[in-house]
């Protein structure tokens, strides 16, 4: 008998008819002989929906207390399609029980609308569990030590899932969504993209952090932390598929490199059109600087990824950076009218057409030569480098928008993604 | 300065607008000094989607499990209008934070669906009064002792206002519905109708008793348990209405009899459809065989109303009762199967077309000959009265129910009740 956690997506839970799907399938595991913990999204468009009613009627001035509400909102989501699959497994003959995160509880900080989990009771589970029952618990939400309801983010519920799976050593944790895996690169853009059977965490890892929407990025950094045997499957495929053969299906998060194995030294190309770039020039090149304008962004509580500074010119120096589009406007505010102004910085400019363009692999780590590779390909393409960086295991370029697809295309083909045999 | 509770239902919280409405309404009682606590209703509309969503799920047979998953689901409608009411607050330049049930917490018992509220802990509520903000309670709602959300049945968040109100010793409770008051009857019925300024706490009990769907029973329960100040008002009056005037709308529910005030004999005329008549026949004229019908539908948790045995010929009697409509089939099913049986008694029939109408006034206390100008009054319409049960300010006669709107329009005028200047 193993233990296993099954995670729904919003789309695979959008209507009582997908619903009971879901719980046909869940069934077809419980009877297979396995204890089942199950944690499901909001129904598809609620969240917006609710999130929408809230900002017809949103204060001017965003407080900490609006950002509480937002989540006492938004939670709810989650519990009513958890009480709607508890319903759904009953009446499919099975005895199940629905938990809210404050429940359990599932504990986290009280940053609000983007909070971490910091630990899982699972007494109530585990009893539940041993008493027979399928276990559902709400994603996307906890509570934190004063009894305030908080929320994860977008995507948080795999990350519930696959705490609660860290937190219970469940065997196997299961994310089903309406793709049937991780790929080379989005399919939509690259017909060829294939899908990979296996993919290390460490490649999941930048490959989430690099604008991949398949998981949630703090899901993959839980996963990593404590082991989680985790999948990312279909719930696309007939409720009475073949449990072997669903349960070899989509593809695996590994954590050993498997020295037999033939690994491509690019396993993705990830992209993303969610951040934007900001440049200050004319900055006075001299100690501190840096500290001034990155500072007030980090302090501002905006999260800054790349960055550029070039070569000192006539003691002056211009310095990039980028932020994701929701901080653009903001940011070019806080600079405009507190940085420059002590910084005696000539100007700040923005720009909003760009987008990043990533190639992952944990074979780059053994080979050279994988990022002038990328840069060779991009150049013969006419398509302009504006800012790179590089981490063992990946290299992102950031570039005009207006080239993404053509980059995505021709770096998947320069690194052989597109045939067969190759990746995991 | 005085404490406050308000209660919005379902339709005064309907949309964005509305909220926004209800929030303006709340600031200019907290801007004229007054601390506020507000209990919410879900938005119209939404407790029926999620119900329905349920219906569509539902197992074959219902269970305490299933129960429990039914009031998981429908909380969430309470929670997200209460975190919306704080979020249009606080857009109005108020701080203001919402609770659910269980975050104060609220302790009901765990008949699940039909909830009763044991204690209400405000500590929290008073801390954030203190602090200057307007709190918000979730209604409908609470917590039972193994955690578990518990709601208290339709119109449940009048039981959470008038409970909360009690619980803080509030100076007053004003219940904001889509009527202005309670009327001597239903005004779609007899457009003679007219509001009462005030009615006793007795006669509103009964009222809410027989039909009149203006207060949940409970709430006038509470009300009188603990003597709440309580007035029932519109939510459709401008929300800038002069403040004083306001205080002064609607009707109030009275506990004292004032000695000076001349009251009508008869207060109000109460209807209601919900009832259905069944009859056992042929029944053994012997002890123990009340007990025997009526104790196996109690035993099913089955209310029943109005009973009469008639009396006895050739030793045999017949026995006729009412349930509640949404009882009706379930109660036919259990004498015909499980007690006829045993009782041998001869036949179960029932009968759906039936309503009930009642008098009520505490004036009936002291004025002989009520009943019997009621039943007169039937008698010279040609309608024909099927039972009939009395308590001390109150009649009620069981009709056929196409004579129901013909009965309350002479019932109405028969007791004075279009005459302005009686009543209250």
């Amino acid at each position: 008998m193993s233990l296993i956690v099954h995670k729904y997506g919003g789309t695979s839970m959008g209507s009582t008819d997908r619903i009971a799907q879901v719980a046909k399938r869940v069934a077809k595991w419980f009877r297979a002989g396995h204890q089942m913990v199950v944690v499901p999204s909001a129904m598809s468009g609620e969240t917006n929906r609710l999130l929408a009613l809230a900002k017809e009627l949103a204060p001017a001035t965003v407080s900490e207390a609006y950002h509480r509400e937002l989540d006492m909102l938004a939670a709810t989501g989650e519990q009513a399609s958890s009480a709607l699959l508890a319903i759904a497994l009953q009446a499919e003959g099975l005895e199940s029980v629905s938990y809210a995160g404050w429940q359990l509880p599932i504990r986290t900080n009280n940053a609000y609308t983007k909070a971490r989990i910091e630990s899982i009771d699972d007494a109530r589970i585990r009893a539940d569990l041993d008493a027979g029952r399928v276990v559902i618990v709400t994603g996307f939400q906890g509570q934190d030590e004063q009894g305030n309801i908080t929320t994860l983010g977008r995507g948080g519920s795999d990350t519930s899932a696959v705490a609660v799976a860290a937190a219970m050593k469940a065997d196997e944790c299961l994310i089903y969504t309406d793709v049937d895996g991780v790929y080379t690169t989005d399919p939509r853009v690259v017909s060829e993209a294939r899908r990979l059977h296996t993919v290390s965490f460490e490649e999941m890892l930048e490959m989430a952090s690099l604008g991949s929407k398949v998981l949630q990025i703090r899901s993959v950094e839980f996963a990593g932390k404590y082991k989680v045997k985790l999948r990312v499957l279909s719930s696309f495929t007939p409720w009475d598929l073949d449990i072997d053969e669903e349960a070899r299906s989509g593809t695996l998060i590994t954590y050993e490199e498997d020295e037999n194995m033939e690994h491509a030294i690019v396993s993705g190309i990830a992209f993303t059109r969610d951040e934007t770039k900001i440049s200050v020039l004319g900055v006075p090149d001299k100690p501190g600087t840096a500290y001034q304008i990155l500072g007030a962004v980090a302090d501002a509580n905006i999260e800054i990824d790349m960055i550029i500074q070039n070569i000192s010119k006539d003691g002056l120096a211009d310095f990039s950076f980028t932020v994701g589009r929701g901080d653009y406007a903001r940011t070019l505010d806080l600079l405009q009218h507190q940085v420059l102004p002590k910084l005696g910085a000539q100007e700040v400019v923005g720009d909003t057409h760009i987008c990043k363009v990533s190639i992952v692999g944990i074979g780059m780590r053994s080979h050279v030569g994988v990022a002038s590779t990328m840069f060779r390909t991009l150049g013969a393409e006419g398509i302009n480098i504006q800012m790179i960086s590089t981490s063992e295991i990946k290299t992102s370029v950031v570039i005009d928008e207006k080239y993404m697809e053509l980059a995505v295309r021709t770096l998947h083909k320069a690194f052989g993604l597109d045939q067969v045999g190759t990746g995991a």
